[in-house]
């Protein structure tokens, strides 16, 4: 595309433009290419891919509505379907910065669509047969197209990639939690020394979590698939044919196999962006999640020499340009660094579900951008985690039992024996000499066989 | 409490301390006081009482159990109870910040119940017959209990005040939406001017908005349900009695009339406190919902005479105290300032959510704060939305008519009749002109009947 | 003030209100405490300190500008002074969560100072010879006072106690700094073994980052120094005597002993709240900052047997209910969990930041609220963590050195005699058959003096 | 370089590695291309032309101190050039979220520098002459360089581009205001009715907001000065010559023009990322004050006929693809999402600061993209701001006079002549009967030419 040297010119209400001769798309689009020139960054190809269906089913329940003349119909759907598929992806160059609501860039393919179909009718670019507006976003406005764009988008990656991901994750670390059960170590709250626990037992917990945010994100994305296809400008379904919101989320649904629906109630749908903003905070908790998970694995894998040692990590690279030798937790940290941009995301995103105004919100294009963007790479993130770290997890059993047999915590076993108070003067005892809990109650000659038992980290997990 | 004059000596593991004679509390709760003079803010009596019903029902389940001698637990129970009904309030003194996990707090009850029990069983409060760890603290650990606090206060709270009040704010809209259904006004979309609306759609909206949160709260509810007790430290049930689990959370699901069960996962309840987050995560997103409803009412009654005034609010004071007869939309702007005050309150849990380490997150008593305070907040801002604010609305119709007829959106109703391009240039000069869309139509000599009957405003909603 | 039994009536624009006999506020102040029952909490002292000196200061000015009549102007300025030193504080009831702006917290202190001041006169309550609004708030509007009060509060605060409370910080990091220089240890990136440091190295880090907060919060604090007193509502300083702004900023910094002056424009100062804001933007960092050295300080004394165990922090009470003598760094959790509030007050403070509308941010109580909160907190946390944790840091010196000669760091020391390729080999041996550094040398016979010394941790710091 | 088909193998500590036959990275910058498949985004220009400054720079210090053969200096000098100025930038392929540290984009840099130095010395790729560790890297760390490249990179942008879009917002407001002084309208607080203001005195506010920004970014890119070359993995200057760091940072102030220094104290420089979290919480406050500024101008931008309509923006793009002859402030929409990003891009690097462990925070690739890339999108969206949006701004005088001389608020200027609970009266009474001020003083018989020039606007601006 960019290498175009030749132009055409059209013209819209404010007047000419100067458009390169191959490019599908037209007048308005071109405007905001010159206009917005601030990321370099377009919606990416899961949102084309929307507005693509969106088209084409529009298209089609206008047809079948007799307001779009089969042989125009056809020709939109033709076209839409390439959008679809990614054919016409050059085309889409508007940036993610674009004006409000995301006006650029709903021209942006009414305009690709409208030339592409004009031209499956077999007239040049300049003809014009299909018009943008009147036919390709017939039915539609940008208000209710966009919006319906992102939840179509969310769900088709939520549940193909981000879901399945998510599943993978919690079965590893469940696979982990049962292989790592017979593994004794000590546990540790506040970072100091506690009761003896299982390897497995803390993956058991990271795998419950893991869990629920499995169901947190199915139960939000189920809000994605209520779509106000046909609420137009401002939900009152202004000169809607009766049955085209049926019709055209029918045909939404057969093109993505998922089940949208109308939405309860069409004003608060075009008012906010409300379920693309409800995902990103259970991403966000996932995000938190992740952070204690994978600080916990990096803390458990601390060392070689100077940490925890309890784990070892598989190594996927050198770590260190300057210290030989050195293998770091690489892919956690990646993982900590993407759940820092999903953190991040969401205040992008409910910073902008502040600035909603009367009958619309209009921060749509930067919501639909993070919203987007962190379903990609936690859907790309967490296959990496499972495959290139969590799998490969293995126990320093050494290093956990020598831990545990010397853990303070252990004095707990004899406190409803001999009681708090006593207890706790042994533990401390042992703490200043620096020396062991049984060493102190040999010392005082209360070291019993009931009290040995008592003190036996079999016993207490 | 603040004016003892006299003090007795007690000691714990660190030597001796000295303690106002009257006061219940202990060694320790004295230490923290001393330790924690930073906010000058406690635990809320929400916070109080879920503590008094843990001990109570970790008493009785002692008890059943053949753990605790009947006499001590009869004492243990009626001493909780006073913590329960707010009887001994002034004795709970240990600062929102405090040590983590809340040992300080979990020990202040202890103590508070140890001593009023002894004196319960006729003994003077250095009699100590009855001991804070040993049997008030009894198969319990702070880590289990202070969370499981957290979950039981804030239940309480949701489900007796807050879903009620986001249930009254909902049928108000509601009740709104159908009053205001007949007003007729101009849509505006990125401010400008769009097509027609009714009012009462408006409110369709915000009110179906309020419904979503009431759903997503008592999901989200539904998490504060599980109560870890008998994981004690860190989920490996050290020492509990098998039925230990089964019988408090019977007895605290009793107290309280709510259904609390055991957790999934032991471990995931142990390590992390997400239970509350997921909830402050949707009262942020309530606050995001609450900013854009209030800000548009403050848009929709500006003026009187330099502003929207379509509305009009009910007066609860006077507005400024240099301007005279200035009247504010006060109870708008007090709602929005708790929405600040919640999505302020959800980074700071969050902000504690990642700093889980292992076995435990430590930062509970700050989460408890935070999240108690934000249900407390919301509780009581929407009812005074409701009955100072909303039910008291009133629409200017005269002033929505006129906006709705100057409105240059109408020259939509001509779009699918003369094709966009048309419509638009029609649009532009009645802008630049500064004259109606009707008379621009006169003077091209369009006026038809059919495009009239296309500009009417009624046809359009 | 709870107790009074008795009722005075008095009437506003919108009616009669009836008021406790014996309190000084009066009807707007009455109609607020009836309107606003959220949060229980009223502003703090410093901010009703600062509304006495603003009102003191003002009748000065208008009375030297020959305004207020002298009888009048020194009533009103001993009642203030009365505000000023806490005697009133009582009557001021106030809800934070109140009207936009705060015109009822400028009510309450307009009319408790006409009330108290009338009675200076000789008059009963009921007399109304000083008027709340035409004689007390001469010259003034709540939109000019509140805000300044925010900047003289938080200027005073900040001033007195923060910054010293960080300089003390920062000299005691200091002071450790040097005291632990001759301790050597390992030093670990990514939690992996690294080079040997000096424990005073870390502390010097340390150190120099609080330095760096200290200067930060200088300069912002110098933006709190302008205060717009005589913008009045909006900024055109109507009907202000034209030496009023100097004469009462001069009074004020007479009062206060600071160097307050004039805004640099007026209309910038009436239509934001930036200096707060801006200063709460330092304190996020400094707590930032601060989760990072007090997480470091409970790595480094994570144990005492289950951890790094390179320090122990000074006992300030037991550490758990359930495990008998556990001591766990309570003091540096307690910082921790301030710092997630002041983390989310600067997220409540910029949400309320951006909720500014032409010429006023009517979110000023919220943010006066959070902002003089987030420098109580640490003004008072930051004491305790120098004077009961950092002060007692104590180096547990054979650990650092055993972690240190067990580190596989070390190996980088040959690197630049062996090359990065064959040192790294050497390193990853040693790593996978446990052994150290210096036998798989020795084993490979390269163990020469010259290698040796390169080992050698002492020319490595 | 995608389509390459031949290959060549390679070797590091970790095996075999297969590398595109004409690409200059390596083994290293292969395994993390096979790793991190996560985002699709590289880190951009600005910080492999840092890179390629400080490798550079390195090695012209490392042949003045003796320690790398001028031979190779110059070719490694000659190879980093190129990296830059960009011509090898198709070789920098690793993904943003990578190795913590940024160990694989240090490597990539090592690497292509190696092997291009290599060819420019005469030899095949495979020679391996020059290596990528011991020569291109030596005295250099991941830890070190990779920070300093942010430093680098940070303050060209800010000083080439951001700083002179801030002065170029700043000055075109400022003209702005002047231009319009002269139109009077009214003032509005809480959306309601004030005092009367100029239209130049709105701007005049805008315009200082904006100033203080600049001061206070040129102050925070001070501390980007400062760059630690020399302190390589932990701060303590591990085998680095004496003069090193002196001469890098000469060089990299020669190559740059910039005046960078030592930092004050290395230790902290490591431990931390400060100074561009520090940039982006300015980052943050400028965004919140554009989303103030840029709210206020859509605000008084609203209608053309159902808004405030006080000023007209120039039309950039048709505003709406269903709503003819719709004209929308599509730029103030765009800088507004730009605010949102920077918001969130705040939020991921201050949770990235506080993951900061002992000896370094590796979340740095997170925080090198986030910082340069809100840099780079204001550096965008403000020109367009400015050029697109405000230089056109016109005044619609006719409507700020009506509005004007409609407000209630006027009734303030006989309030110091009849007092405010009368002037309070009159107000109120204006409103309830929509009748205007003179109306009701008229009726009352108040209209005394006092009174009159009270109450014209004039005298209150």
């Amino acid at each position: 595309m960019s290498s175009s040297k030749t132009f055409r010119i059209e013209r819209d209400t404010l007047g000419e433009v100067r458009i390169p001769s191959d490019a599908y798309y037209g007048a308005q689009t071109q405007r905001a290419v010159e206009n917005y020139q601030i990321s370099g960054r377009s919606l990416p190809r899961s949102f084309i891919r929307a507005q693509g269906i969106i088209k084409a089913s529009a298209a089609k329940a206008n047809m079948e509505n007799g307001l779009l003349q089969p042989s125009y119909a056809k020709a939109i759907i033709k076209a839409a379907e390439e959008v679809v598929d990614g054919t016409l992806d050059d085309h889409f160059v508007v940036d993610v910065y674009q004006a409000g609501a995301g006006t650029s860039q709903n021209m942006n393919a009414n305009e690709v669509i409208a030339n592409r179909a004009t031209e499956i009718l077999g007239e040049t670019l300049e003809g014009n047969r299909i018009h943008p507006n009147d036919h390709v976003n017939m039915s539609q406005s940008t208000n209710d197209t966009f919006h319906a764009a992102i939840h179509i988008a969310g769900a088709e990656n939520i549940v193909h990639r981000l879901l399945p991901a998510v599943q993978q994750l919690h079965n590893e670390l469940k696979r982990k939690s049962i292989e790592l059960m017979p593994v004794m170590k000590s546990g540790r709250t506040h970072l100091h020394d506690a009761l003896p626990i299982r390897l497995g037992q803390e993956f058991s917990g990271y795998a419950e979590t893991v869990h629920e945010i499995y169901h947190q994100l199915e139960k939000a994305t189920d809000y994605l698939y209520e779509i106000g296809l046909g609420g137009t400008a401002i939900g009152t379904r202004n000169n809607i044919h009766p049955q085209y919101s049926e019709k055209v989320i029918k045909e939404v649904s057969r093109f993505t196999n998922l089940p949208f629906r109308e939405p309860v109630d069409m004003f608060s749908f075009m008012q906010n962006t409300n379920a693309p903003i409800r995902v990103m905070l259970v991403l966000k908790e996932f995000a938190m999640h992740l952070i204690k998970i994978t600080s916990d694995l990096r803390l458990l894998s601390s060392g070689p020499r100077t940490g925890f040692a309890e784990i070892t990590l598989p190594s996927v690279q050198p770590g260190s340009t300057i210290m030989p030798g050195k293998v770091n937790p690489a892919v956690l940290e990646m993982v900590h660094m993407v759940c820092c941009q999903v953190i991040g995301g969401e205040a992008s995103v409910t910073t902008a579900g502040m600035a909603g105004q009367l009958e619309i919100n209009v921060m749509m294009p930067l919501i639909a951008h993070t919203f987007l963007d962190a379903i990609e790479l936690l859907s790309n993130a967490l296959p990496t985690l499972v495959t290139k770290c969590i799998s490969g997890i293995e126990a320093e059993e050494e290093n956990c039992k020598q831990w545990m047999n010397a853990s303070l915590g252990l004095v707990t076993g004899i406190s409803s024996i001999v009681g708090y108070d006593r207890a706790s003067k042994i533990g401390m005892e042992a703490d200043e000499r620096k020396i062991s809990i049984q060493q102190v109650l040999e010392e005082q000659g209360l070291l019993t066989p009931e009290i040995e038992k008592a003190l036996d980290p079999k016993g207490m997990v």
